[in-house]
């Protein structure tokens, strides 16, 4: 792999194998040491042009633990403030010795057009970009089911006929499309809860079924039930339900959680407003695996890093 | 120790193994190279929801010189300000692989919450908690006064019989407190001078003695004389004394400097304001120990989060 | 060398020595771990005044390949908002273990007040100040224009009869302040180009030649054409040209470019305004210097912390 720009075109051959090396990753934290020497003399840089400390750390410490140099550049302050292009600003971080650039960006689309522009050479990863893709964040919820469905050691499985419901403000959210695509490509089945206003038009070209009743969906035992997490800036928008329509109706209360089947386990990329798309008892509840989630995503960004940086042995026959 | 959360309840036995171990870490950092193994591959994260660029760094020093990794997570622009609670923000911390936290946190008692409520199971350092306490500070002011008066080996000693005054606003300082809880469980004969509203009304509570009157406590001749800082955000409130009142009558001038015993040391937790509280005279005085805080403040911290972090060698016997 | 405060009173002599240093620096980053372990267990403090994330970056870039540990400190939120002196604010890095102080500073002159009050014995490397000078740009541009000239292995030469013309806001400009001293002091010869009301008054005291006609400067095909950055915030001042006018007149066009000497090199401390002093086609041009400069910067920075920090072996005779 040379990027992680998106799950749409990520295969299946690759994804399984962030999983596995993930997977890897993971055994590597339990020791009494957990850095490993792996990425010495590299350079992460960390390019935010939005804020998001928990993404932000998450990569800074899987950087660390594979004992990468890690460089913090927000967009504040910088020069990007005084008008300089993603070209250049890229290109600067290069010149310095970037190895990778992991990046987080308001438009949809930025982290490609710089890993394909030409401007660098550097690995690109896509930390979010606008409503298009997380890809980390797919991944990483995947790792979770596969691990929470089928033990510890999993290598080598996809998720065939696992059924995720992912409910929410489908049309805004990036973590709903990466997950979408990667659910798929690894063979799950996916069913989309939204309030008819928050569902995006062109949903039918998606490998989903589109539900817009919560507990429809959840009498249908799902394996996994995913909340997203609701932007607050959206609530007073005239598309975007009250927050006590929202709550009562697409919120994962107390009553629908006892409704829930005895193996669904409950998912929230985090942060979550407790209360809101997710009630306290859901979100403290052993189906829970918001914890386990953040955990899993310093594994999988170790394992993305890890492949980008440590060489050609992470190449693929394709060569993404 | 499993975590540093006051003074008013660490136990005679665990203060002094504190400095005793800070005056080994003392030791190491007049080597060639300063840096030790003896956290590597620990996370410690600066938890802080206040500035404090000076305290959070000497804490990353500190960390650093043991070879930890840190994550500096300022709850500006963080998941903090889109309404994320303590307990999900200490969760992700620690579920990102954080095994302590050193929290600063506008609240008094925010980092007992944190090390009580079963939330994490991490090591949770008091970096400074509304006006209740600052241990870190505490300690390393201990750790100057016993060095300064037994010389550079004085393990095993404590401050019995040592007279400390300390000055300023007694109300809002949670530095105030942790030394006065410390020193007195040391075995140190404190007093308080203050202005009559800015003495807490429990203050016939503590361990110490309470004058009004600088000059009093000057011809006392303590051995150490604590120059607290006064912040300026409270100098048109009511209560507060004018700045050119408090100066007169409660900042250390070049004539009380004199008037001190030969013997006295100065001491301010900085950052100073000189004219105010303090004159340059005495910040810049032979007795003034303003630096060697500073610096015995990283020995401090390093002992701090070695007995946090090293393993069951730290254990004392009551677990604590 | 003690210190890097300016370019004015450096010797040719301890130019030389960073830019043969700088060039075993840059041979390092060729390897395949290009981690050194030369300054482990130092501190590098970057105290910045001013944002400048660029040249941050590129400190700590520097640092951290030679394996000292970097404290980064952003005058933002920290005590020298609450009035904390210069003098306090450095006493107190050092006292925290600061080995070396790395200062941008909207005065000019506060790096070699920091250095040469006796406030602190680290050493100190001028990031910037106000309109005074930013010496490490100016050697990392002559590290650039000698590295061209003469190929890779160019140790032991100097910038003898090579002549270099700076063009832009010269009035403001302590980058072509500092290139100005550095490149006579190497023996090239400088010319200046600016508008007449961005000349400053004392330049006839500079050993520099001065021109208001652009294309007269390109006519004589000089060995390199270094375009500042046009600061925007300035355009609308009474004393400034229209951002046309100075497109026009001052800023490196097509025609420009293609009027060129075919050696001549072009360059840009960055970050450029594309379009206003400097075209997207002279930027992207092969004549064009502008990542070399980054990539140069980290050597050179590497160079003067290491000259600085590595102990004796890196006195001159004259001990500066």
């Amino acid at each position: 792999m040379r990027h992680l720009l998106d799950t749409k075109t990520l295969s299946h051959a690759d994804a399984l194998r962030i999983l596995d090396v993930a997977e890897d990753m993971a055994g590597t934290q339990q020791r009494e040491v957990k850095k490993l020497p792996t990425l010495r003399g590299k350079t992460v840089v960390n390019l935010f042009f939005e804020d998001s400390t928990r993404t932000r750390i998450s990569f800074e410490a899987a950087a660390k633990r594979l004992s990468a140099d890690v460089i913090n550049f927000s967009a504040k302050g910088s020069s990007v403030s005084k008008g300089e292009s993603l070209q250049d600003t890229a290109q600067t971080l290069q010149a310095m010795g970037a190895d990778a650039v992991v990046i987080r960006h308001g438009a949809s689309g930025a982290p490609r057009t710089l890993a394909t522009s030409g401007w660098i050479s550097a690995g690109v990863v896509n930390a979010g970009d606008g409503t298009h893709e997380h890809p980390t964040q797919a991944l990483l919820d995947a790792y979770t089911i596969r691990k929470r469905r089928f033990g510890p050691d999993s290598r080598g499985r996809d998720l065939a006929g696992v059924r995720v419901t992912i409910v929410g403000d489908i049309l805004h959210s990036r973590v709903a499309r990466s997950n979408v695509w990667l659910l798929h490509t690894l063979g799950a089945e996916v069913t989309l809860v939204a309030p008819p206003t928050l569902v995006p038009q062109d949903v039918s070209l998606w490998p989903a079924r589109v539900l817009f009743d919560l507990d429809e969906a959840v009498a249908a035992a799902p394996d996994a039930l995913m909340m997203l997490r609701i932007q607050l800036e959206r609530m007073n928008a005239a598309y975007f339900p009250t927050e006590r329509e929202y709550s009562r109706r697409w919120g994962l209360d107390a009553g629908r959680l006892s409704s829930l089947g005895a193996d669904s386990i409950v998912m929230h990329p985090g942060p979550m407003n407790r209360g809101l798309e997710i009630s306290a008892e859901a979100a403290d509840s052993a189906r829970s695996t918001v914890l386990e989630q953040v955990t899993n995503g310093v594994s999988v960004r170790m394992a993305v890093l890890y492949l980008l940086l440590a060489g050609s042995a992470g190449e693929s026959e394709d060569g993404r």
